[in-house]
C-alpha cells in the first residue's frame, strides 16, 4: 500500500522509499535505521560521509565533548564506509540517474536494504543491491552485503574500511585515535576526551567475484581503508561482505581483542549464517511483540514500525537506559527522561520482562547518583535525574534553551523543579512488579528506590499548619510551559502513589522479611519515624479534586485564574515561531495553554477516577494543549479512547504513530543544531494506544480486564501479553473478544471481559461480547 | 557656597539656581517645588505650561486614566497660571535676554522665588519679581505675588487664570470640566473620569499699580483667564497677588463653596497676612525639625533640602499615604510602599509623633485593602499592597516593567511575592508606639493591625516537619533582582519580629485589656490556637544565622552559590543600557549582584547584632551592590557610619542626599514614560544617616542612647528628638556630646552615653565624651 511521506509497503512489513529525495535525507536516516539497543546505525548510503550525517551511536559511551556542558553518547567512526567509482565516477544517488531505485526497511527481519540501478555521468550503468544489520544475536556486530554488477565492461574502484570523520552535534569526543591493519581486518582504537573510555571498531571482508586487479591500504587523515580496482566485464558481479565490531571498555575489558575475534569468527560463519541467527532472534521477538490489525494496513504497518523503532532504541545486553531519542542521534544526549517509565517501559513490562527488568535494574543501579542529586539540591533520599546517564547523575544543564529573541541564555527549572522524575521511577518499578511478582526484584532492587524516593518526598514536601495539608511547592509538571507551580496535579498524585507504596512494601517485609527490612533499613538511614511520616505525608498530602460542579481537576493552584484562550491565538503572539512558549516569559505562561496535559498524563497513568471525570477533564484540557511534546499525542489517543471520543482517539493514534515515519514532529531545540531523531517515547506510547487504549486492557490484583473500542474500520487487533509469567493472546473483533491462556503457561490467570473475571487455566480461553458504553 | 549642579546657597536655608538652564527643566521642576503635604506644585515659572511639565499634584485623588491600568493622583489645574506681554512679546526665559536671573527655593519659609531683568527681543527692559507659596496654614492655598515694573514706556499685556491643558503621565483623568466667573473669581469645576471625584480650583487676585486699560475675560479650550493692558510709563509697576483655592470632594462635602470661601478670606488678609501665617507653621516646624550642622555648608543645606522634600511629601491633613515620589510627579502613583515605613516614618516618630501617628493609623484605615488582597491571593489576614492609595487595595499591576529587548511586558512579583510589607508595616507602627508609648493607639488602631498581620503570616508560612523550621517560600526580598527566593533573610526576621509583637500585644491585653482584647478577637476570628501558631512560628522560624567562619549571613537559601561578579562586570553583559536587570531573565539574576542589601536592610532596622556581625556583612555585601534602588545609599551609609567605615559612610551620605538636587539618579522607568520626580525615601533615609547613623541614635527599653561618629570635618552636629512625649536637644561635637532635656517635658528621660544611663528630669542635661571605636 502506498504510505505518506513518498513510501510504501507490500506486505505490512517493510517500509519502501519509493524514490531518493535529498530533502528527506536527515529523516529517512531515522526511518531507515537499523539497532540493537547496543548501537543504532542510521538508515544512509554506505558511500555517504559526516555531512550527510551518518552515524552510529553506541550507549554506555558517555563523555563530555570538548569545551561543552554535554556528555553525551558518542558516534563512533563508520565500519560500513564503501566507495565505488564506475570508469572513475563515484557511484552516487547525487550523480548521473538513479533507476530502478528501492531502499527498504524489513522489519520483520531487522535488514536495511537497498537496490539501485545507476547510470554514471558518462552513461554506464552499474546494478547495485546492499543489505546490511546490526545484530541482535551478537550485539557488537554490523553486517554488511555489498554487491554490485557492471551492465557493461568497465574499470571499478571500491574503497572500503573504517571512516572516522565524524561529526558530532556538541563537538569532538575522540582524544585519540590509532588505526591500522592487522591480521588482516582493519582497525581503529580511541580514546574519549573526558572519560578516556577506549572505543574499537574493526573491520573485516571478503569478496566474492572477478578479483581485483589492483589493491591497495589507505590511511587518510581519520580514515582507514583497502582499495580495489576490479576491470568488470558485462553482467560480472562483485559480492563484499563485511564484518564489523564495535566494542568499547565500558563494557570489556579487552575490546580490541573482542573485536578481533567477533570480526574473525563472524567472517568464517559468513554473512548468511550471522543472517539468519539474527533474523531468528528477530522472529522471537516478534513471535510474542507482533500487533496484528486487520482493516486498517496503514495502521499496521504505523504499529509495527514504532513497535521496531521502541525495540531497537532499548539497550537488553546490560542495565542501560532508553533514550529520548533511542540511539538514533545525539539529541538529548542518549539518556533516560521520566518518558523511560511512562512511554518506553509498560510495552516490555507486558511483552518482554526480561528487558522490563533491565530497565527498572538501571534505576536501582542509578541509586547513588540520584542521592547525590538530592544532596546537592539540599534534600536526601533519591532525587532521580532529569537526564539520566550512566551513573545517574545529572546531566541536564541548568540553561537548557536559549531566548532566540534575545540570545541570552535562558535558567530552565528541568533538573531542579521537576520532581516527578522520583515517582515516575517508582510508578515503573510498581508496574514491573505489579505484572511480574516478581518478589526477588524488589527486595534486591525495588524496595531501596522506593524508600529513597519516600525520603526525598519527606525531605521536598512542606506542610500548612492552618490547611493541615501537605504541599509541593515550585513544581514543573510534565506540562513544560508552566514552571515555578505549587500542588501540580500531576506530581501530588503520583508523589502519593509512591509514599503509599513505600508504607506498603515496608509493611510486607516487616510481617515476611524483618531481617531485609532490617538491614534495607540500615542502609538507607531510615527510622520508623521516618516510616510514620511517609504514611502522614501520604494521608494529608494535597489532592486537587474533580470540581464538584464540573468534574475539572485543576493541573495547578491557580491554574483557573490564567488567561483562557486557545493554543492558536497564542500561537499569534509569537515574536519569532522559534520561540519557547515557556519559561520565563513566553507566550504560554500566564495562560491555560498547555505544552502537554498533566491531568490527562495522570488519568492515563492512575486508572481509578470515574469515567465521568476522565470525560470532563479530557474535554476540558484538550483544546487547550498545544501538544508541543511528542508524549502528548498518545497520551490524548489513550485517554480519548477511553471516554469514548473515538475520532479524536484515531486522530491523536496516527499523530502519534507517524511523527517520525511522516516527519511531522516539531522542531523545538532553540538555540543548538538539532538533528531529528527518533521519537522513543513516541514509538513506545503507540503500544501504550493500542493495548491500553484500543484494546482496553488494564491490570489489576484480579487480573487482567479488557472494555476494547476499536476504531471503526479495524476488523480485528490480534496481540499477546505476558503477565504474571503467563502469556496470553487476545484476538478482538467489532463485537466479540477472545483470550487464550497458552498451554506453555505454568499458572492460572484471572481475566475480566464484559461477562465478568474467569480464571484460565493454562490453554483455556474466554470470549465475551463487546459492550459498547 | 556654591554647590554642584549650577546651585549655591548664601545662608544655607536657600537653594538658589544660578543661571536658567533649559536642559535642567524637568529637575529643577522638582527641586525648587512647594508644598504641604496636601498638595505639590513644581518650581515651574508661571508663563509655563503643559509642555514644560507645570504640575499641581494632589493627595487623595487616586483616579485611574482612561484606557489605563495605572491609579494616580491628579495633576490638577494651574491656578496660578500667568503670560506677561511686553509691547506684544512674550515674557519669557527662553525668549529675547534674561539678565539678574534669580530663582531661589527659600526652605526656611516654603517659598519659592524669582527675578529677573528681562530684555525683551526689542530690546525694552521688563523687571519681574515674583514669589510664591503653598500655605502650610490653610492647605488648600496657593497664594502668589507677581510684580512686574516697566523700564521704560510700554503696553504690557497680563492674562492670568487658570490653566486646564494638563499633562498626565498615564493619559486624562477628567472628563468633564466646567468654568466660569463668579462673584469675582474664575473657576473650574471637574469630576474624574474613573471614580467621578470632583476637583475644584478656584483663582481670585487683586492688581496694585496703574489701573488696566482694558479688561476682559478669556475663556479658550481647558483654559479660563483674565486679561488686562497697562499703559506703563518707566517704573512704574504692577502687582499682582493671586490667592487660589485646590479642593476635591475625598475630603469635602462641598468643595465648591469652600474654595469660594477660602478665596475670598484669603484676598480680604492680602499676601502678606497669609505669608506670614504660612511662615509661622515653618517656624513651628524647623523649630524641632532643623539639623543644624557646623564645618560642612554643603552637608547643612542637603540635610536641609532633604528634610524639607520630605516634609513637603507628608500629608499632615488626613490619615494619607507617603508617595514614592511624595506629590512631586505622578509616578509611582503618588502611593505608599515599604519605603513609607522603614524611610519616612522615623523622622516624624521622632520629631512629629502627630504626623507619624497619621502615618500609622493610615495603614490601619487601609486594613480591610490589606484583608481582600490577602484573601484574593489565598491567603488570611493582612497582606499590605505593594503600592498602596487610597483604600489600600493593591495598585500594583501584574505586569510592571516592559523587556526592552523583547516589548514583551514582564510579570513581575513585587505584588505578591515581596511580603515583607506586611511586617514593614508592623514596624513601623512598633517604632511609633515604642517612642510615643501611644497606648490608645495601640488599642484602636495598631493592635488589630499587628494581629491581622500575624494572621497573614501564618497563612503563608510552610513547615518543614523533617527540619523541624517554619519557611518562607517564594519571597522577593528589598533586593527586587532576585524573585522567587526562600528564607530571604530580611523577610524571615522582620516577620518574626511581626510575630513576636503580636504575642506581646496580645499578653498585654489579656493581662490588662481582656474586653478590648475578646472584642478585637471577635472582630478579626483569631482564636486562642491562632495566637498559639503566632508564638511557635515566632519560636520555630528558620532565620539565616552568620556564618560561623565569616559571619555573613546569607540573604536566602542559596545565595552563596550564585556567581560571584561586581556589579561592574554585570553590566558589561548588558544588551541594552535600558534593561531590567532583574526577573525574569536579567543580568543579575543568576548572580549574587544586587539592586540594594537586604541584609544591610535588616542590620540597620533590627539593631541588636554584634559589631563583628554587622562589620562583616557590611564588608561582604557592599562591594556587590549596584544600587539600583535609590533607598540603597541611605542604608549604606547608616550601616557604614556604625561599622566605622567613615568614609564610605559620608560617601554614601552625599550619594543619598544630592540624588534629586545633583540629578543623580538612575532612571529605570523601563517602557513608560518618565519623569524625574523627589525621591522621597531617599530624603527620608537623609535623617536616618545623620541621626541613627552619625549620631549613633537608638531607642531601647531604657531610653535614648547615642554613640557618635561624627564625620571628621563636622565641627558640631546639633538636633531635636521627641521620645516619650520628651523633647530633647542633642548637640555633638567631635569630642563630646550633650543632651538636655527641654524644661517644658512632663516626665524623666532615659539617656545613654559613653558614661552610663541617666535619667534626666525636664530642663537636666547630660554631657559626656566620645568613645571611638
Amino acid at each position: 500500500m502506498e504510505l505518506k511521506n513518498n513510501l510504501r509497503s507490500e506486505t505490512g512489513w517493510e517500509i519502501i522509499e519509493n524514490s531518493f529525495s535529498e530533502e528527506q535525507l536527515v529523516t529517512t536516516g531515522s526511518n531507515f535505521m537499523i539497532g540493537n539497543g547496543y548501537m543504532g546505525y542510521r538508515g544512509t548510503f554506505e558511500e555517504w560521509e559526516a555531512d550527510r550525517f551518518v552515524a552510529c551511536i553506541v550507549t554506555d559511551t558517555w563523555d563530555q565533548a570538548e569545551g561543552s556542558r554535554w556528555s553525551e553518547l558518542c558516534n563512533v567512526p563508520n565500519g560500513l564506509f564503501t566507495q565505488l567509482w564506475c570508469n572513475g565516477e563515484l557511484l552516487s544517488a547525487f550523480e548521473g540517474e538513479t533507476l530502478n531505485y528501492y531502499r527498504a526497511l524489513d522489519m520483520k527481519n531487522g535488514l536495511n536494504q537497498r537496490k539501485m540501478l545507476w547510470r554514471s555521468p558518462s552513461n554506464i550503468e552499474t546494478y547495485l543491491q546492499v543489505e546490511k544489520f546490526a545484530s541482535l544475536d551478537i550485539h557488537h556486530l554490523l553486517v554488511l552485503r555489498y554487491q554490485f554488477t557492471a551492465k557493461e565492461d568497465a574499470t571499478y574502484t571500491m574503497r572500503t574500511g573504517i571512516d572516522g570523520n565524524l561529526w558530532s552535534i556538541n563537538g569532538e569526543h575522540f582524544k585519540s585515535v590509532k588505526s591500522g591493519e592487522k591480521d588482516g581486518h582493519l582497525f581503529m582504537d580511541l580514546r574519549t576526551g573526558e572519560l578516556e573510555t577506549q572505543v574499537v571498531v574493526v573491520e573485516g571482508i571478503k569478496i566474492t567475484g572477478p578479483a581485483p586487479t589492483k589493491t591497495t591500504i589507505i590511511e587518510e587523515d581519520q580514515r582507514i581503508l583497502r582499495e580495489f580496482t576490479f576491470e568488470l566485464e558485462k553482467n560480472q558481479e562483485v559480492i563484499l561482505e563485511k564484518v564489523v565490531s564495535v566494542t568499547h571498555d565500558n563494557e570489556l575489558e579487552n575490546p580490541l581483542a573482542m573485536s578481533f575475534e567477533e570480526v574473525k569468527e563472524g567472517l568464517e560463519k559468513g554473512y548468511e549464517v550471522l543472517r539468519s541467527e539474527h533474523m531468528a532472534k528477530w522472529d522471537k521477538f516478534w513471535s510474542v511483540s507482533d500487533i496484528r490489525i486487520s482493516g486498517n494496513p496503514e495502521a499496521q504497518i504505523l504499529a509495527r514500525f514504532n513497535i521496531y523503532q521502541a525495540f531497537i532504541a532499548t539497550p537488553t545486553h546490560d542495565n542501560l537506559p532508553v533514550g529520548a531519542r533511542g540511539l538514533s542521534c545525539q539529541v538529548y544526549q542518549g539518556a533516560a527522561f521520566w518518558d523511560q517509565e511512562t512511554f518506553n517501559l509498560p510495552m516490555f513490562v507486558y511483552t518482554h520482562p526480561d528487558i522490563a527488568r533491565r530497565l527498572v535494574t538501571y534505576r536501582h543501579d542509578t541509586l547513588d547518583g540520584a542521592r547525590r542529586k538530592a544532596e546537592k539540591l539540599g534534600y536526601y533520599g533519591a532525587f532521580y535525574a532529569w537526564t539520566s546517564g550512566k551513573t545517574g547523575d545529572e546531566l541536564f544543564p541548568d540553561y537548557f534553551f536559549t531566548d532566540v529573541l534575545t540570545g541570552r541564555p535562558i535558567r530552565n527549572h528541568f533538573n531542579c523543579w521537576q520532581i516527578h522524575i522520583s515517582p515516575d521511577v517508582v510508578y515503573g518499578i510498581w508496574l514491573y512488579f505489579e505484572a511480574s511478582q516478581d518478589w526477588e526484584f524488589m527486595l534486591k532492587h525495588g524496595a531501596e528506590v522506593i524508600f529513597e524516593v519516600a525520603q526525598f518526598l519527606v525531605s521536598r514536601v512542606h506542610f500548612k499548619k492552618d490547611k493541615n495539608v501537605y504541599e509541593f511547592i515550585r513544581l514543573l509538571g510534565p506540562d513544560e510551559y508552566h514552571e515555578n507551580v505549587d500542588n501540580n496535579a500531576y506530581t501530588n498524585y503520583l508523589s502519593k502513589f509512591s509514599l503509599e507504596k513505600a508504607c506498603w512494601i515496608y509493611n510486607q517485609l516487616k510481617l515476611n522479611q524483618p531481617e531485609t527490612l532490617s538491614s534495607l533499613m540500615d542502609k538507607c538511614n531510615i527510622s520508623p519515624q521516618s516510616v510514620e511520616d511517609w504514611a502522614e505525608i501520604s494521608n494529608l498530602l494535597y489532592l486537587p479534586q474533580p470540581d464538584p460542579h464540573t468534574n475539572v481537576i485543576e493541573q495547578f493552584d491557580g491554574y483557573f485564574q490564567l488567561e483562557d484562550v486557545p493554543p492558536e491565538e497564542v500561537r499569534k503572539r509569537l515574536i519569532d515561531p522559534e520561540e519557547y512558549w515557556g519559561w520565563p516569559n513566553g507566550v504560554a505562561v500566564a495562560t491555560q495553554v498547555l505544552k502537554q496535559a498533566d491531568v490527562i498524563q495522570l488519568l492515563a497513568l492512575i486508572d481509578d477516577f470515574p469515567d465521568p471525570v476522565l470525560k470532563a477533564n479530557y474535554e476540558y484540557y484538550e483544546p487547550r494543549t498545544e501538544h508541543g511534546s511528542s508524549l502528548s499525542p498518545s497520551v490524548h489517543a489513550l485517554v480519548a479512547s477511553k471516554t469514548k471520543h473515538a475520532e479524536e482517539a484515531y486522530r491523536y493514534f496516527i499523530e502519534a504513530s507517524t511523527i517520525d515515519l511522516y516527519n511531522a514532529s516539531k522542531k523545538v531545540m532553540s538555540g543548538g543544531s538539532f538533528l531529528g531523531g527518533i521519537h522513543t517515547a513516541a514509538a513506545g506510547g503507540v503500544w501504550l494506544i493500542i493495548i491500553n487504549g484500543f484494546a482496553g486492557f488494564k491490570l489489576n490484583s484480579k487480573g487482567a480486564s479488557f472494555k476494547p473500542a476499536l476504531p471503526e474500520f479495524w476488523e480485528t487487533l490480534e496481540f499477546n501479553l505476558v503477565v504474571n509469567e503467563c502469556l496470553i493472546r487476545v484476538e478482538i473483533s467489532q463485537s466479540k473478544i477472545l483470550v487464550q491462556s497458552q498451554t506453555t503457561n505454568k499458572k492460572e490467570i484471572g481475566i475480566e471481559l464484559s461477562e465478568g473475571l474467569k480464571h484460565l487455566k493454562p490453554g483455556e480461553s474466554y470470549q465475551a461480547g463487546i459492550v459498547a458504553v
